[in-house]
């Protein structure tokens, strides 16, 4: 990875979940390309979806998502797709998201740049979403995809559902594909001393931003029962804003209510580090401290 | 740094802080060895030294060093040095540490193999300090360095005083230099709401091993004059057995016997993003975390 001054990450999700040497080939341009690197790719059969997780330079992750979407077009066949999850498409959904030296607005721009090669290239119909989205009500890659692929061909003739990029029709075999920027998402799980379901959907509800909480909180509460313990499930969608410390105190401050403890908390699959730096900064109140200071943070930019 | 698996850091003090152009050419190898980074380096006048971060892949690294040290040897003249800080060689110390994919113990054999190549080459005696070192007597780099480059003209000749590699003799120009492996420090201090210095110093015993603290951390009392206020400052020599939320809570119970509290802390200089996580997970509680799931660990692996 010489040179990776700026880095993005790109999280594609493909409609291929069952038949690995397909999902190989997919992969295969992040495997391959320069400057480009493969972190983890996930196959679910029930699903019949893999989500793959690649961080690279601009320029070579946009070669080689637009690469690998070729491919996954030449192979997926959605009109035989059957799969548990949602989806609209054979590359259902492609978030970029700064990691390094990188801003958002920069993640705008290159899945904008990537969308207009795809549609131009593959006929391939694109919505923008989150970041990119073209209007408050495409934000949400829910309201975009709602009516899955089946009803994709019809909802894209509707003025309202005009693609950003491509024909308003779908692709006949590859349907349609939402592309945009977004802040890498924490998943981040607290949990409580009581086997109380409500308890964790009451405390979900006050700390989460749709109904009055933190504006960068998402959550949920869930119920642990070989441990026979209740969490509050939370994706905290932008970490620079809304620390962990924050939402991890307020809900403590919420569990005293009911005379309930916080009894730890764990984090999902892959975390910044400055997510979790931002809370020893607070709780060990560090002053002045920079992220120059991190001795990794130096070895690699 | 492509392809940079292992890595190790060294901090070599070069006896030279006031001519930047010899500073410079000392410091040429490792501006210019492929597989080694530069990372920053500090100039003293008074003291009349310089200190030198540098990382690499241990191969490299050991070939810039080499070649750092033999330069400094050719330019550097103790017979004429003069500064504030006790020196006793050209190059007065040369500690390995470990940072990624290394141990202490291939440190402990890089160091060793350094300076036998640095004793063959240039005819430079050798100590092996701290977890190198080949006696406990040795561990000290003050104990080694005692009587500086004028008394270690007799020093060595002593049968105690045998170097561990090179000549029984100093070298005339370059004296003696000191070499080892040494975990990462971090410097790190607490700051306390009262300005009496006589509180920081008794909590610094607490805290510290050498008066019965925690096994990793030293500590003394320091005035911050302009603030009014005083600070624990610590060095702590094992980040990864003497976590920093253990001195810095501990601090805090101990400052309660004064009626005292602890307004917040600073880590000075560089340090490793594991130090702070660890303490990111100490006080969310994070169950099952993995350094694999921080985001940057994975990218640069």
């Amino acid at each position: 990875m010489a040179g990776m001054n700026k880095i993005l990450e790109c999280v594609p999700n493909f409609s291929e979940g069952r038949d690995l040497k397909i999902v190989e080939k997919i992969i295969d341009p992040f495997r391959k390309t320069n400057g480009v690197k493969l972190l983890d790719f996930q196959t679910d059969e029930d699903h019949n979806r893999s989500v793959v997780t690649v961080v690279g330079e601009p320029e070579p992750l946009k070669e080689s998502v637009i690469a690998s979407m070729g491919i996954a077009i030449d192979l997926i066949d959605m009109t035989t797709h059957t799969g548990q999850h949602p989806r609209m498409g054979a590359i259902d959904v492609v978030p970029f998201i700064p990691v390094k030296n990188t801003t958002v607005d920069e993640a705008v721009e290159v899945s904008k740049a990537v969308a207009q090669r795809v549609a131009d290239t593959f006929g391939l119909p694109i919505f923008l979403y989150e970041q990119s989205a073209s209007n408050p009500g495409r934000q949400n890659l829910a309201t975009i995809r709602k009516g899955q692929f089946e009803g994709m061909v019809d909802k894209i003739t509707a003025p309202d559902w005009k693609p950003d990029y491509g024909p308003a029709k779908i692709h006949p075999t590859a349907g349609v594909t939402a592309m945009g920027a977004r802040m890498p998402l924490v998943a981040y799980n607290v949990n409580l001393g009581t086997g109380d379901i409500e308890i964790a959907n009451q405390i979900a509800k006050q700390v989460r931003h749709i109904s009055g909480g933190l504006r960068y909180c998402k959550g949920i509460g869930i119920e642990l029962k070989d441990r026979g313990i209740v969490q509050v499930s939370l994706n905290m969608t932008d970490y620079t804003r809304t620390s962990l410390y924050r939402v991890f105190e307020l809900i403590k401050i919420e569990a005293q209510r009911w005379g309930v403890n916080v009894i730890g908390s764990e984090v999902i699959g892959l975390v910044p580090m400055q997510a979790l730096i931002a809370c020893a900064e607070y709780y060990l109140g560090i002053e002045n401290f920079s992220m120059e200071q991190v001795l990794e943070y130096r070895i690699y930019e």
